[in-house]
């Protein structure tokens, strides 16, 4: 092929990608909506138009941006943390949750629900500086697979969620994680993966102390809670971070239903997105009877409220991106 | 004057300005050294450059890039809400720190240092909603004057920082507040007056909740100490809100010296400055023996460590902008 056919067809793909900024999304109404959403706000002279500091977008991230069965992924990062530790911890072997951790039997380790995890998250990392907690989680997912998929964790990301932040951004939002997950483990791969900076990633947090050693500054995470991201904490968490309410709010779970109706309640345009799973074939399938990122009140609530729910296995060609 | 000479003077006056991008600033060697820190960083090719996402410059603000005397602005605001408030509150005639608010004894009221504003600042704001705070810090700023310039509080800022806040941004930083202020208190002036977008503001904070008032949903501030952005605080604020060490950071204060600290201990090029309050005529003169703003240990320290420390008499050449 001569090079200016070469030419002709790089120019061709450019002007079909302006076209379609959301290649892996199928022609549904859906898609036609969050395009046609995008167009009005972004275009000047329009009645919808938001100027660029208030474009905020902000994405749950668990079984929202990547998969989050048959557990949170990050519950898998602490229980091969407590293999690890274990032989330091001999005290563990008798002690719930880590006992059942070491025993294999996940399901009773995760009965005490988010605050059994929580526990876990603190024992695994307290004392740590926020060098070291950084080099684990990159050396982690460098190294685990998921067990039914035997991917890597971050390779488990949906590809058409990765269009509509690229998407956004090349409207000039301002994209955000708002997550259950824990902050710094989010901060470790976010940018890599969905072009998210650390300053815009917030999630659940442990308190933090500054302190020298060997007259070495460093940032040492200690054993108390510090926020819980999930629920109503969802909408503090965005006023205390970015100050502002988001004009579009993406999520799938209960856990999510706090931000989108603190996202649509604001005056002007705006718009909120569920991610459903309904794949089993080509992810998982699970709803208003799940464990994790349970969606019942969502289900309900979404189309009264004008929300977006995206139905994975209808509207999405492709779910994890070609490797 | 015709058409061609105007087009020519706006060209001529875009060149200077491009020549020097810290007008107000004397040329002098401190001067000399940011415009090298920042070159160095960002010249690619460079072996000191700094790729742009890593380009995170903190500064604090009262003192840095407002005025903080004869006490810190935002202590008027509170000092003005306790005497609107007071017809609520009878209580408040019998019991300190308020009742010396009311009897116009601000030396009496501030004795209970930091820990006594924080109370009276919890005091005044629980129970609001963000948007009602916002509402009143705006309606207040609109209308009060300081007592011995009588300018607007938000006009005693520091034009030679307005202008390297505007460099750093030209070259690709991202430039953030980090204050022992209140973080809503900074973030609705932020924007308009510093060019710093809210999610871009770190202070001090009390708690927040979210809930339903008729229905509507708000986040209303709860009277529960959330976190004090001073001193060891301040690196702690910058890993909970930013995730990644400044490499150019600014502040005025002892309270500054462990952002100072973190900044600088980094690998690769690193920038700290310290603005020291030498001007008596122009602002104000203090700096080892002050209430508010004690510069003591940080001018020992700043030599020693190559912290470039600006004498506001002899280096700048406006203080506050022109009106």
């Amino acid at each position: 092929m001569s090079a200016v056919v070469l030419g002709l067809t790089a120019i061709t793909s450019s002007l079909v990608h302006a076209a379609d900024p959301l290649p892996s999304w199928n022609d549904t109404p859906k898609k036609e909506s969050i395009v046609a959403f995008v167009e009005k706000v972004t275009k000047s002279g329009s009645t919808d138009f938001v100027p660029v500091p208030e474009r905020i977008a902000t994405f749950d991230n668990d079984g929202c941006l990547w998969s989050e069965q048959p557990m949170y992924f990050q519950a898998f990062y602490i229980f091969d943390r407590i293999k690890a530790l274990a032989p330091q911890h001999p005290e563990w072997k008798d002690k719930e949750p880590f006992a059942s951790v070491l025993k294999g039997d996940l399901k009773s380790a995760l009965a005490g629900g988010e605050h059994a995890l929580l526990e876990m998250a603190m024992a695994t990392h307290a004392g740590m500086s926020s060098e070291e907690f950084d080099k684990v989680i990159r050396d982690w997912l460098a190294t685990s697979k998921h067990p039914k998929t035997d991917l890597r964790y971050n390779q488990m990301v949906y590809q058409p969620m990765l269009e509509l932040l690229a998407y956004l951004r090349s409207k000039d939002f301002k994209t955000f994680i708002v997550s259950g997950g824990g902050i710094d483990f989010m901060r470790v791969f976010a940018e890599e993966t969905y072009g998210i900076p650390p300053e815009q990633v917030i999630g659940s947090s442990i308190k933090a102390k500054y302190e020298l050693r060997d007259g070495k500054p460093v940032i040492v995470k200690i054993p108390e809670l510090d926020f819980i991201d999930d629920k109503a904490g969802k909408p503090v968490g965005i006023y205390q971070h970015i100050g502002r309410r988001p004009i579009f709010a993406a999520g799938n779970s209960d856990g999510d239903f706090e931000m989108l109706e603190w996202t649509t309640s604001g005056e002007g345009p705006r718009f909120a997105l569920y991610v459903h799973h309904t794949d089993a074939e080509r992810e998982f399938a699970y709803d208003r009877e799940s464990h994790i990122g349970k969606l019942d009140k969502g289900l309900d609530e979404a189309p009264k409220r004008g929300w977006t729910v995206v139905d994975m296995k209808a509207d999405w060609k492709t779910i994890f991106p070609d490797r």
